[in-house]
Formats: structure tokens, C-alpha cells, sequence
């Protein structure tokens, strides 16, 4: 069973954080998925508050690792001495991805060097001026680092990280539940377009 | 002010709920948003524990009342004594809808009779036993009254409430934020397409 780490922090955005943990939730057979912050507790930007299920350092053992958002949250996160000094990644043997501003991780982490990247819309200038070459796309990938943009994007990015563990068929079954009904293949259109696209195979 | 109430219960959709409340929760100006429930603390159908903002019978006062879904979560709801009894809505007053499972407490209100609806594709045939004319649309709303089915549709109900209560503008300036980069002007005719489909302007 593959192990998938969502990390998180304080004032993390709801939807980006919600739509991760419950796409790839859903299933119990093929990946155990586990919340991991710097505190036992954290709140979300809009103030719900939550018990996590690990410390981020859980993260280093994980067959993939995805990065949650925050506009308030990511600046404190990478100020945090505890968070960033937390996470010893491989990009050779682990996936690595993020979702809007959790792509600002990745730059620090040093993934994103010659490497285009995505991020929220209103977030794009800033990574730029990390010296990150930032791309109007839903999602990006380049070997097992992936980055997403626009909250929705979130789904994306779950479905590039189980299709590249488990194929497509599988990314398939994992997004249709969610898919709103009567729209299913105009999604799944939209949805392996953006994957394809992001493997540079369109 | 407007405000308006997410009404769920113990083994809620994570991501039907927390599409709606983070979308929601970015506007603080023209509308507030509260979750309610019958007891103080819920717990998600994937385990995550959170604090509601009041009791269910606060929506009986709100300007629009949201239900969330839940395979577990809606008959455990309707079976709960203090549930349905505690709700006292007004359709001709108040904007009403539901997400997936959620249309089976519309129909239990009385809200659905001698019209079509919509709800999650697992939870079709369920709901036509229930004697609703069920359609395979994302959306689907008749005067103050919608429903909406596939945990992504929670986007359309919304829009279609914030559209309701505030124009098309207000529609598009809430809902931009969370479309895919790159993806906007799709996602927008989608959008728009699918709540003018439900007022049949299409």
C-alpha cells in the first residue's frame, strides 16, 4: 500500500487542502493518506479547526507528498523554524506536488530550479520573482515533481500523482465519483488533457 | 448582510461541505456563512472533526439554507429526532438547495413534489423510489429551490445562489478565484451554461 502525505500549517485554504483528502480518501485499498502539520491542531484560513494525524517529518518516508496552500499560511509556514529544517525530500524515489501557493515549498525545497512551474493566478508574480519560470497552466510536471494552480486545480494534481502511481484507469475511477453528474466525460476530457498537457505530451 | 446556512451532520461529504463553505467564506462584505448541525462537534465521512457555528434551526432564519450530502451521514440525519423537526423553511422566502445525498431532505421537506431534481449518480435510483423525477444534470432549480449532484457541482449551486442573491458580476467574481489557471474562460462557460441550463434559459 502506498502511503500519501498532505502537508499543512496554520491558516491553510479549506477548499485546496478539502479536495485533496477527500478525492484520494475515498480509497482505502491502494494508499493510506495522512494529514501532517508542525502541531497537533491547526486552523484553516477561514478558521475551522482541525486535529492533523502526524508531524511533517512523517512526510520524508512517504511515497508522495503533496503541499497545501494559504496566502497568510505559506509566508508563516516558511517562516516557521520547525517546518522547512522538517522535510529531507527525494525527488528521485518520492512524487512531490503542490497546490497554488504550496509551489513557494517547492522553490525553497530547491525543486523547481530549471524547471517551469505553476501557482495560484495571484501568486504568479511573486514565485517569478523567486526566479521560478511561471507558466498560465492548471498543472505542470516534470519527472515527479508537479505543481497545480487555481484551487480546483487540486484535482489535477491528485489525478497526475495516481495515475502516475497507478495509471490511468485507476485516475479514472479515483476522480468520476466527484465529477458532476451528466458532465462526467467533458471532465474526464478536461482532466487528462491537463495531465497530458502538463507531461508535455500535447 | 446576507446570510446564509450550510446545514450538515456527523459522516458529512468533506468535499461537498468544504467547496461550498471555502467558496463562500472569501466574500465577508455581502453575505456571512455559518455551518449548522444538531450537536456542537461533527465528524466527516473521512474522519476529520470540526466545530459547528450553531444549531440546525438557526437556517429557518437565514436568507438561503445549503444542505450538505453524506451516503452515511443523510440517513443517519433523517433518522436523527431532532433533524427534520427542527428545520421550518420558506421556499417562498428563502433560497433553498442541496448538494448529492443533501436532495433527499428536500424531498423530505415537501420541496421537491411535482418537480424535477438531481443528486449524486450513486443515489439516483434511491431517490426516484422516493417518487422524485430525477435527471441527470449537474444542476437543476425551479423558482427558490435547486439541487445540484457530483461533489463538484457544489460549484454550480453557489453560483447559482450567489447569482440569485446578487447578479451574474457578483457570481463571476466569486467563483474566479478557485478556477483552474489557464482554464478561467472554460470553467466560466461551464458555469454559466449550467445554471442557465437549471433556470431552463437554455
Amino acid at each position: 500500500m502506498k502511503t500519501i502525505a498532505l502537508v499543512t500549517f496554520d491558516q491553510f485554504t479549506d477548499l485546496d487542502l478539502f479536495l485533496m483528502w477527500d478525492i484520494l480518501g475515498r480509497n482505502q485499498q491502494d494508499w493510506s493518506v495522512r494529514i501532517l502539520a508542525t502541531s497537533a491542531t491547526i486552523t484553516s484560513a477561514h478558521g475551522l479547526k482541525i486535529d492533523v494525524h502526524g508531524p511533517v517529518s512523517e512526510a520524508n518516508t512517504a511515497d508522495a507528498v503533496l503541499f497545501s496552500s494559504g496566502k497568510q499560511g505559506i509566508p508563516a509556514a516558511l517562516q516557521n523554524p520547525e517546518f522547512l529544517p522538517s522535510l529531507k525530500l527525494d525527488s528521485r524515489k518520492q512524487y512531490i506536488g503542490s497546490i497554488c501557493a504550496g509551489a513557494f515549498i517547492l522553490e525553497r525545497l530547491g525543486l523547481l530550479a530549471q524547471s517551469q512551474a505553476t501557482t495560484h493566478p495571484e501568486a504568479q508574480a511573486a514565485l517569478h520573482a523567486r526566479g521560478v519560470e511561471v507558466v498560465e497552466r492548471a498543472l505542470v510536471c516534470r519527472e515527479r515533481v508537479a505543481t497545480a494552480g487555481g484551487c480546483l486545480a487540486a484535482m489535477y494534481l491528485v489525478g497526475w500523482l495516481v495515475e502516475s502511481l497507478f495509471g490511468v484507469t485507476k485516475r479514472q475511477e479515483t476522480l468520476l465519483p466527484v465529477l458532476p453528474a451528466g458532465q462526467q466525460e467533458h471532465y474526464e476530457q478536461l482532466i487528462s488533457k491537463s495531465i497530458q498537457q502538463a507531461r508535455g505530451l500535447l
